[in-house]
């Protein structure tokens, strides 16, 4: 079975399970206050640009978006998020259970439309409405698109005529990042954000998610609500082995290129049978369009997600590439069609 | 200047406001033990000819409305609600406060399709999305229109069908009852849905919803989630003493006549001028579109609210009738187109 | 039947009940906007010195405590009180609902020692712990007693100390300050506390708490809590009309003389009797203990709660006196003793 | 510097980071539905002697605590709660940020007296107090004590009179049930208790607790909570590899056997010096009290916890043991006493 179902299937990449062999027998303090994790927030910090940054480690996505909008934003504010965003979708209402709505906006390609900003912000007219606060959007997207850097300082400029917060969910970002298509460096990200995440799960972590916070109003006894969320490692220094292993040379940025190259070569030879996509995704998701007698032949094979029927007799699925997809996978599957 | 802002921007009906009056020196228990509201609640069970409901007294619907979904639900349970609906909209993100998600439908006249709660229910597939447990409609609807008996009968056998508890906004369920459109009865409300309440805010009480209970499973320990929901009045028999006025004859349903035979005269009148309206109303909220020119010149002799812009030179305004709308201010308006 | 039980046994003075009835047929705005409720709270500032205090109207305690809570503390921050407080014991966990912990205090007498500050800070070390950031007292306390000037300002001195607002409940203010032990005057709690309340429902209001919000950082957007806590009444003007009674001459504070006049009349009754009191309380609660056959035959002639039982033999019962309590009721009392 | 301050300060167990290091490169599905998973979860069901158990695996202690209660719990049902426990002290308040009131009992050795549960029952009496719905005991506890049989028989005897659910935090259950003065085994525990966790962190895992559900109330759609409280691991696979090593052979008893015998050492050598403790815990917790002055100088060479004053001239510090603790280390501090 050739596995193109998530980018976590496996566990971490050698060199990073080889720095935990490494200093497993070490004696720290708990939490994220040992060495490792403030070695690797200073590596964070110095390759985003940003001395002034605060840094902090998670296990896993779901609790760093939950995580965050809890710290950021008092009990009537709100989020305007893409409805496909993770948040809206996949997390079983975490952001709602912690007492806020998000004001979903409609898309065909998963990104946030600038104007879309202005719409929300005059619907909302007093109190008897929530009050949004907050952007989210995720680079790259849920349908693997990604933003050009005009884009995302429109999307900025607007959070700041309003006085939102813009806060982007990077679980994948190291496949925007080194998507051919993306025009922005992790110094952009970090300087038009207010709060972003580098993820680690998605690209050859064990897991591992680090969030970083740049807006002064936003650091604020934030380790309190990290506590409080569940979202405090015991043996923080797990988190911190890992990122020093992703930042210390190019680690990061190598594991996504590797995704994209493999999710290219698939993605030409797709196209290249004549096949359609669902929308154009520069990056380790595509969702091709197959026969629904393809789809049921390739699922004997191969572990992939199926998105949703196209007409009567098609179906759009998901394909994922990862740090770990062997080039072999890729042929065998592009023999199969 | 003519009020149809709302229907609340009186005080009470005469006869309600006397009992009050009348009643004022008797010492009674509190939180709503008194003998008022046993009575009241009695004269309802009766009246609805469903002598196993329990019935509770709320001060207002947002209140009634947060505190019976914080009760029905778990926290990973949702509500299928129309977009337009009052939870969705004007309660500040009061369901979602309580942690709970909204999964909102679209529509055009505020109702909600029985096919949109299995269109729903087959997109929430697994533990990592909510789980919709309640259907949420209102009768009349935010936008006037109301629900016919079969169309409520079809929205009750899908609910059953996936096991979700069909709860019904009645706040202005006088008006629904009592339009010349309806075909339902108060008995078959009672009937067809797991939870409803009777609204008296915007019937005629100085304030005042009547929650009614009908399935089993929503009943127990409720008083604790009222009162925690701070939701418990402490001289609560001045609701019971309103709810006696309300239903020891009929004055309930002739409160919510006269607001209905006020707005068809309205609705009519602009009609016969040859305005358009938003959507068919036939209760005591409706929605005429004018001329932008004729909006600004209404507006210094009546107070209203401005639903949304139609083309350049148009705008949906809202009238809203109530119990105490005099028909000479009818006969005004009408005067000013 | 003497009702002793509580103050909320009867409805409004009649005074108050007067001017709702003479305002019933006014059309304004709702939900506390109206010239009633702007003219009530203009009244509020002045009589208390403080022009700049935000003043919103609530319909009971219970949501003036925790819409408050909510409006002023991040998730993690937490409210220091007295074992005893309402917010305690007797809200079904209102506060908690709302994600606070209440960090509870031991006492005797339901009042606050400063001291009990500094010991709950330096308990509170580090981000695994709540944060406290507010303290709840009452005035007068859950048993009847109350504070002294010299007390509030010791208070204020340690909250200033460690960042920590101020807050005061006063469900039973107008007893209080109308105590013959007491020395404060309503213009020295408006400028020791952050925040406070001005009790109605257990004054003679048909209901209604004045939330008088003097620290600016806790002003910001609270409409937007209010409602979305249910707390914003339709009708506001309700509240309005009825505290421009309370403060256009003196009522509020010969209410709460003559509740204290009635309790001092039983008090020293009681205590000529040669009776004891579970604490010395020279408001409108007392509580004195009996043998336990006088509570038996003292429960078919008068409403009271009964307290806690002392040794096998006696019992600990509570009094309650009120706006509305006749002198002839306590000589009756007195008279079976 | 010899670590004794807690009992996580190394990585794994060599043989759990071997399991972790010999499946790296396995390819599964994720969120805990992956072969190890289902395999551990049912060597646990076989070694506690409840095939109708489920079982999850968790990445942290606090999650485990809050997400079970968030699952079992109703909106106004609280916990009770020995004063010491963990959840209602360094957890940030995690249990209320969830909703829920916890009911503190004081105690001297941090166990649960089970006339307390009475006590607690009888004071909520009506729907104005939380309603007591659940019981939270560790074991062993924060203070290293433990409970015997007949007192954990007689605690969940006092909860089935009172329909409470008995639930058993054991982070440091390996220890428990390895002390010499435990008479229970596993199994008992899975019989006396409606969920209790077998905790990971603390005995030798990277990370991971496995919780155990055996009411069957409490089952019910669990993983939703789960993942709404972000509780559920991407990478589930990692957790029950663990579990795989603890529970194939013997190894999650000989780890805590090791912390065990350690302190026993230890306690045995500072008891023989004259040195009082706080508590008697036949645990891997130890609570000696020294001169203040030699605290000091400990400090300058080993890393500890220090727990409180005793008096002026004394402090009572805390000492743990682990799996990793080397004889040595035991011998070293002896020699500095």
């Amino acid at each position: 079975m050739i596995f193109l179902r998530c980018d976590y299937s496996e566990g971490a990449h050698p060199q990073i399970l080889e720095a935990l062999v490494k200093t497993n027998m070490e004696q720290t303090v708990g939490y994220g206050e040992d060495p490792h994790c403030i070695n690797a927030a200073q590596m964070i910090r110095k390759r985003i640009g940003r001395e002034d940054a605060d840094v902090h480690f998670f296990v896993g996505g779901t609790q760093t978006n939950f995580t965050s909008i809890t710290a950021f934003l008092r009990p009537h504010e709100a989020v305007i998020a893409p409805a496909r965003a993770h948040i809206c979708v996949h997390e079983t209402g975490a952001v709602e259970a912690r007492g806020h709505k998000i004001v979903t906006v409609p898309t065909t390609d998963a990104k946030l439309d600038p104007d879309q900003i202005d719409e929300t912000i005059r619907y909302h007219e007093d109190e008897h409405f929530v009050k949004p606060k907050m952007v989210f959007i995720s680079d790259t997207t849920e349908l693997g698109t990604l933003y050009k850097k005009s884009e995302l300082q429109e999307i900025k400029k607007r959070c700041e005529k309003y006085g939102l917060y813009l806060y982007l969910d990077g679980a994948r970002l190291a496949s925007a990042l080194t998507s051919p298509e993306n025009d922005m460096t992790i110094e952009d990200i970090a300087h038009l954000t207010d709060a972003f995440y580098i993820g680690g799960t998605k690209n050859g972590a064990l897991f591992g998610e680090a969030l970083i916070l740049l807006n002064p109003e936003l650091k604020k006894e934030f380790r309190w609500i990290m506590k409080q969320s569940g979202s405090m490692l015991a043996k923080g220094r797990l988190l911190g082995v890992q990122f020093e292993e992703f930042f210390k040379d190019n680690l990061y940025f190598e594991l996504g290129q590797h995704a994209n190259d493999m999710s290219k070569l698939l993605r030409d030879g797709i196209a290249a049978k004549g096949y359609r996509f669902l929308t154009d995704s520069p990056s380790n998701q595509i969702f091709p369009i197959f026969p629904n007698k393809l789809v049921s032949e390739l699922e004997e094979k191969i572990s992939f997600e199926k998105e949703c029927p196209v007409g009567d007799n098609e179906y759009c699925i998901r394909f994922v590439t990862s740090w770990a997809t062997p080039k072999e996978d890729i042929e065998k599957v592009l023999a199969m069609l």
